[in-house]
């Protein structure tokens, strides 16, 4: 049994975690933090684990990392600046899914979140999350942190097309949208049911900061618009780019994505039910003869490979277990 | 491992089924039958299954059966009266979701379904599929008539105050509502997204079938009212009884399922949301002092503990394999 | 054209106010008042209204009233005890959805709401406003409480069972359940769309407080269990009553509701979304011979006939003007 | 009062066409066809009109249209090229909002539509139906084709943008999200409830037939992709363009649409629900200075100002009406 630590448990990510670790052949939650809702029983938060967790959330403590093998924190962005010096310096592997360390350098942090970075030494300390994309990296690694939601369904599904040149990577548009879980749990009247429901827009015009992350992992110009949709779980990436020949984009995506466990190459549209609740992943792409274009296509569930599942999926390269462990669970449908 | 066939596994119940087997120990789906669909992948009906199910729907055929260990059919209506005593003949331990032999007898059969019983006969030999109810019937029976979904949620929370002589039996009102898988996958305008979205109604205004159930199963007198849900999955059952004393009817039910792996009697007014996912059962009680009525209410997945989460635990039991077996994942939430 | 001045303009039943009297005949709202949002332009508030409302929300002052000739209070629970003798004072009518006045004594008031009412002498002084019921006593008021939403839809559905003794009135229950958007517009995470979409649960058991407008107007014992549904707008009462005889329920709502114009009396089951975005009403009622009980349900919006529909009714009968002016708009459906 | 008749009356947009003209000064529908529906009570269909027609849908009798003064068609694709003919030649002004005579030529009908016009020669005696574009030409006009849902969105976004020059019209791309009832009345398992709910996909890639409308009235070359949002109504679509330069595309739509009854331009991101139930369009634009991008966003209700209130809206042209007659109600919102 390896033993593990949640950092921010009380929230989306965090119920999801406790979700994948109780049917995990090896890790366990064995510290479940949460600061808002220390000494509140854990069943009360997250009402479907009322049978598997009966312990409530504790208050973070730097000394109850003593016995724990492995760190996952789902905190608030900013947070993992101030503790993960403190977590490597025990030597404790630690998965976060921050956006705090996932950029490469402290001024294109600055940049897009606006202030400047508490700890940008350790910047090359954490390997970029996203297994299909360096996974030896990750194998090896003692901190990873794990891509963003937008960010990862936008990579997988176009990471493969720059790579192999069929897109001008100059001049990309990622056009996504989100499940409401994605804007975490906290009550907002942007996120309440009643301005939801029935209603479908763009957010974050041209400053959303998964952008960054997109352009650094595929080394690409990205214009990026992420809109909300009225459901709970799930993002759909629909992608363009200039095509630079006629090569077809979705034999790249079948030859680059063979023998992965969790994306599926489809030849029809993705949709994010197909894969909700679960670590999958669905991709499609076309070339466009008629325009010229390259249209590229993929669907994860935001709290699953956008989150939770990634974290997990990293866990187990880092500890060197089956990478697919704790993760094979088929999504529910409908 | 033991092989089993899905009849109508082209449905929603029959996809449920096929997840839950996915992640079975024991159990596989060897033969998967599905009518309508006959030839097709399963993958294009169960999108959530494209890595799991490779393979392609096969149209019905007994001589199929002869390597078979248990059959689970989720037909429509009626359809399970002409295939019984065939399945039976063969000595094939056999679970049944349709409403053809939940019933006592055939007279209480026509009355509700409006047309005479074609296998009257065999109506004995069904056992009635609550293992909370009967578990030591189902264990020894070679046929189970699962439950309706609404009957398993009605009964699960009533039967516990009926036995304990809490409610009077002769008044008991159930008004329950269901998420809109519970009506099936054909395409129907009532079940179309722009009908359902935004809006919540009752149906089967004094007359729905399941009432019948609900009354052999408690031996009381039900009103069953059932509503539609703009949700997809869920039953909440609200049951109303007269209360024959002040008991404490939370206390009856806390009595009556200790110990049971997935009925959860909690404090809180269930929501469906908490066992989405699961066959997890979540029920609670109230006495009300001022009108001398006693509530209870409980949730359930239709397409779990209401339908194919049931007939996996009955298959279990009748097969002597572990209760839980393939059925211990916790519901996703949000 | 005739002034009104409009208190908690920022909430959904201000919007809805707003959204009314834009297209009233007479009526015009000159007095635009919210607090948290004094200051903040109301389209950004009420997107809907950009083109019809250029101005801004106004803090609340006794003095803007001078040249107001009627005022609509739609402000939160409590708020209109420490207000209305001031208003009435001024001799300008007054219409007020809160709870405070629409119980006829303070005893009954202290013990559904909890603490001491601060204005007792002006219970009598308020007309309990639902047309249907007290027409006349409306039209001559200088005050009313508009009902409760879940009261009017249960009250409209039962009223008329009660009061020809079809019914017994010792016994009733009422199972309603209600959008999301009567829980109002503050952000709390049971009211967020993670929380809501795709789950269904009753709440407040045994106590909420529209039990008591209930009893009052129904002359009844009533037990009342209301449900979260996710969807924004209407509510459904599913009522039950024990018969006294056989007398047909739905001929006396016939009888009952002949020349209402805002009540349609349907042999269908009512739909919430029937109504949606009007002032409209649908019943229907049977009953059941094999159980000896009458079923009666109600559909309303419950913005519209469950607040500012009905508050702009009572203001038209107060003022004198033809009672639908402003209200003939049909729903939007689907 | 002006009589009009609807054919197709029984589907959503009929039904919108119907709620509308209720409201409308000037305009009855006096004739209500509906094929599939004849002899069935409006008000089963339309459940929202119970109360403004108690009549029946009739059969489509072409003799019926002696004493009409316009007719509206909401038929399915390809219906109107059979009896356009007949209609004009009783010089019947006709506004159709089939895709039939909504194209230029026939030639391009072929290719997106895949057979032959039946009516090519009355191509160009439809004037294609914005008013927002050609006001003039659908005041003068007998018969106008309205324009698709979503070409109606992607062309007010973007023709001002176009016509100033600011963005470069080779290369235009369209990322458009629908609610279901886009899709129409007709049951079908990909707009059912089960389906559709917490679900979001695109569909019809690189093919989707508006396109050729957009080309047509933007002159310019469009990759056009739609979504399924789980919702009933509304149209988002966001548009990408190459900047030519670094102009404002805020102002362009500004100055574009100033003096424009239902067309708002927002500094905000449009949303869908903001204009829910009315004939309002909200649309924003911005120039990204960092990818050389013009980002341009629209929202419309695609029964409204998408079908029912557009088709409203050139009738009233071209019958010398005011032009917003009958369509000043404001959306419902939430």
């Amino acid at each position: 049994m390896i033993r593990t630590a949640i950092l921010g448990a009380s929230g989306y990510v965090g119920g999801e975690l406790l979700r994948l670790l109780a049917a995990h052949p090896e890790l366990r939650a064995t510290k479940v933090f949460g600061e808002s809702k220390a000494g509140r029983p854990v069943a009360e938060t997250h009402p479907h684990l009322a049978a598997a967790y009966a312990g409530s959330f504790a208050k973070f403590d730097e000394t109850a990392l003593a016995n724990v093998d492995l760190v996952f924190a789902a905190l608030p962005h900013g947070h993992s600046q101030a503790i993960a010096q403190a977590i490597l310096d025990r030597g404790i592997p630690f998965v976060d899914l921050g956006a705090d360390f996932r950029l490469d350098d402290a001024e294109t942090y600055e940049r897009w979140y606006g202030n400047a970075h508490e700890a940008p030494a350790l910047l090359e300390t954490f390997v970029y999350g996203i297994p299909e994309l360096n996974r030896a990296a990750i194998r090896g690694a003692k901190a990873v942190a794990a891509a963003g939601c937008y960010a990862t369904a936008a990579i997988l599904a176009l990471k493969p097309l720059v790579d192999s040149g069929l897109v001008n990577s100059e001049s990309l548009i990622v056009d996504a949208a989100s499940g409401v879980s994605g804007a975490g749990r906290e009550a907002k009247e942007a996120t309440g049911f009643s301005t939801v429901d029935g209603n479908f827009a763009a957010y974050g015009l041209l400053s959303h900061r998964h952008t960054a992350e997109m352009e650094m992992a595929l080394g690409a110009t990205v214009l990026f618009t992420p809109h909300l949709v009225p459901m709970t779980r799930g993002i759909l990436a629909t992608c363009y780019g200039e095509a630079t020949g006629s090569g077809d984009p979705l034999e790249a995506l079948k030859g680059a994505y063979a023998g992965e466990p969790f994306v599926h190459v489809t030849d029809a549209s993705p949709a994010t039910k197909w894969v909700s609740g679960s670590n999958g992943v669905q991709v499609t792409a076309r070339y466009d003869e008629r325009t010229g274009r390259v249209l590229a296509l993929s669907a994860i569930d935001n709290l699953g490979k956008g989150a939770a599942g990634q974290m997990v999926q990293c866990a187990n390269l880092m500890l060197g277990l089956e990478e697919t462990a704790g993760l094979t669970a088929i999504g529910v449908y409908p």
